[in-house]
């Protein structure tokens, strides 16, 4: 990441900021964050999203009732089409919940990671080894590994500024914690849940199974039951725990991308996409992952409209299915796009929760440099500061391997987010309207500074 | 308030940012944020204060416990010197809950602003006229207001970004509301709460009471009832409101300023100053107002003293006494600081919430490209980016007459503040342990930087 002291080799282009555009483009983005501000429509859409329809995983009741309401909405807010793209997703259910307790011992509290296999039907009891990393699994070795629960314990590191490299840095546990035990001959893993946070909930999260080992359950404990498993290992390291969770995966099932558009007004072969995932846990509602995200995407369509905003180029709203277990949404709009030839020449992702905007994170080639010099001045007062070269987000990942497409992520502020993140905590209640609503306008802001001027930045 | 791009200027002097020392200060400023975040001693103090001693109004019980364990708790911190100043306060008591309603209507929820008089025994009964501007008085005349309750209706502006302009906007209504009706024969004052949630608290806060008119009763009504009575006076604009308070003001008490200092190494006669007020409104446990910036300054002592820094210049904590309805601590602190001869070099104050900070504002005669030049890259990696030209504190205000003091705010997220301030809302569970700690690491790396390197920044 490049930080403001590069502004200083670009003085001349500087000058250009106050080109004579300036002042119109400064106007319609005031008039985003006011409309914004004043209506909550992200935010009303997302009481909507949460409280009448829930949770969405993909394959759910949820996920197609969302499906339905969104492109409803989205044609409401006046796209000039509202779309839906077939996509087969897997359709994994959690089943009854998950039981765990020590044997003649507390409850723990826990919850099945999401694509898990179940416990044989009479559950599962063994002794349990505490392991902080992969690597020890190694050096344990098959004898002390086999016939256990490997519970894989390391917390989260909370001396990141952003919390995301936290999660970055142990999120290993869960994703490969099972196939990389299961090797050592393992019965199952518990892995303790990806949050700063030390409270009783359990926070779900794919588990991805390799094809060189055989699936074994993997379920997420609590933080605080997972310190307590620990210290009772610690008094009792023969003590075992019993463990039975009836999830299953069934063949997969037909789903949808809800795409939503504005015709560009002058070069609309050119498509700026925008967008977040409909799909969630099935946890809580699925309110700032990613129902902030679509609710903000769809917003950008309202505000254009509402405006009266008639974008040089095309905008394109996506809400990806699947982005949770399976990434299938994602994967085939951008195999569609290919086939038919679509430019796409910017995908703009929202997933981090709906807090607070700091600015955006960019990659695909593009450097920050370039953004900086021309928008820094139309960003500064709304606080987005923080442009950096970094990520954009999952479900635009696809289009890394097009040459010029910029890809870029919003980048709200990370310290609750993972408070809420794949638990029950992440709730409509969980989101601040005015924080929801200023990542909406940031994101509109972005939108129509591409549809303006294109990606021509260096 | 100036940008980046006045950096462009300041080439040469950018390349100082690499000097020797730069390694030692980040290293130390990562210490700062990693004890901080780890031990998170702000915030178990902000839980001690808010929830063992509770709010802390002048005079109250709570405001002397919080002197005594404050000082206490900054001596464990491992100051070298801790002492109090004494001041005399303001000793104003609600009372019995206020009633209020609409004659043969619904109750309303209202708190007397602070500093108020009481209605007489038997209370108020009379009319309503609601007005949105205190400059609508006049055209309304005597006539249309003598006998009358003054409704101020005015709500606080969604479409500013930072929420303290909105309040800006809009607090006239509460401090001088009063007194400018009275002129008109006005018998009370009711002023829609300052708060952009639409909620059922009432927020309190002070009334200015000039000599050119007459004391008159003053309290907040919620926004959902404000809206309410809104309404109603619409429908009946003849609707009369019963109206029952029983605040007082008695003498003025003794009280103190709670002072903690680090001598500095080199030049212990230049004083750093930081701090925050330990009294807050007798709603909630002033949590975000201000416990978080008393915390935070205290903590600022113990990074210092847990790091084993030794600084250069003397580093003093300061928590005032009295903000809320009065001033009289910071006013008592300038004054005996002036008398001793003492030279603050710099004053920092917190007292915009425990969110997450954004960066710093600054006053005095110091222009942000100084420390833009100097710091940024030391700031930047913990997002605080925002380095503006703007206002430091009430408390640390007298302190504008002397020539050189370097005065700063910090500057942390907005968006929720007003939710909370002077509510019963405004309770420990109310604050992010995160957010308020990446506060206090903040100040810390502020109060250190100026500690080694002094003012001199032109």
């Amino acid at each position: 990441m490049k930080n403001v002291f590069f502004l200083i080799g670009l003085l001349p282009l500087l000058l250009f900021a106050q080109h004579s555009s300036y002042e119109r483009d400064k106007n319609i983005i005031e008039g985003f964050f006011r409309e914004a501000l004043i209506q909550k429509t992200a935010y009303e859409d997302l009481r909507y999203l949460c409280k009448k329809i829930g949770h969405r995983l993909s394959g759910s009741v949820g996920a197609d009732k969302a499906v339905k309401w969104t492109s409803q909405r989205l044609k409401e807010h006046g796209a000039d089409t509202v779309w839906l793209q077939e996509v087969m997703v897997p359709n994994w259910k959690r089943g009854n919940k998950e039981i765990a307790k020590i044997v003649n011992g507390k409850n723990l509290t826990i919850c099945a990671l999401g694509n898990s296999v179940p416990t044989p039907f009479e559950g599962i009891t063994a002794e349990v080894i505490e392991v902080f990393r992969i690597e020890q699994l190694d050096s344990l070795g098959r004898e002390k590994i086999q016939g256990k629960i490997v519970f894989f314990n390391r917390p989260m590191d909370p001396t990141f500024i952003n919390t995301f490299r936290a999660y970055g840095g142990c999120v290993d546990q869960r994703s490969s914690g099972a196939s990389e035990a299961s090797k050592y001959g393992a019965l199952g893993v518990l892995v303790r849940s990806m949050t700063l946070s030390l409270d009783n909930y359990p926070h779900t999260g794919s588990v991805n199974y390799q094809s060189f080992s055989k699936p074994i359950p993997a379920a997420a404990i609590s933080t605080l039951d997972a310190n307590y498993l620990s210290e009772q290992l610690k008094k009792n390291p023969k003590l075992q725990v019993f463990w039975k969770q009836e999830c299953k995966m069934l063949p997969d099932t037909l789903s949808h991308n809800v795409i939503a558009e504005i015709k560009g007004a002058e070069f609309p072969e050119e498509i700026i996409l925008v967008g977040g995932h409909l799909d969630s846990w099935d946890k809580g509602e699925g309110a700032h992952d990613d129902g902030a995200g679509c609710v903000q995407a769809m917003e950008v369509i309202y505000l254009f409209k509402k405006l009266g905003i008639k974008p040089k180029r095309t905008i394109r709203c996506v809400l990806f299915m699947n982005e949770e277990n399976g990434m299938k949404g994602a994967l085939k709009y951008e195999e569609e796009a290919t086939k038919n030839k679509e430019k796409h020449i910017a995908c703009i992702e929202s997933d981090r929760g709906g807090f607070t905007p700091k600015g955006f994170q960019i990659e695909g080639g593009y450097s920050n440099e370039e953004i900086i010099r021309k928008w820094y001045k139309l960003l500064e007062p709304y606080d987005l500061y923080k442009i950096v070269e970094g990520y954009g987000g999952l479900d635009i990942s696809p289009f890394r391997k097009h040459k010029d497409v910029l890809l870029m992520g919003l980048e709200p502020d990370s310290q609750r987010y993972f408070d809420y993140h794949h638990a029950d905590t992440d709730v409509f209640e969980a989101i601040h309207p005015r924080e929801l609503e200023l990542g909406a306008a940031s994101l509109a802001t972005l939108v129509y500074l591409l549809s303006e001027y294109g990606t021509n930045l260096r």
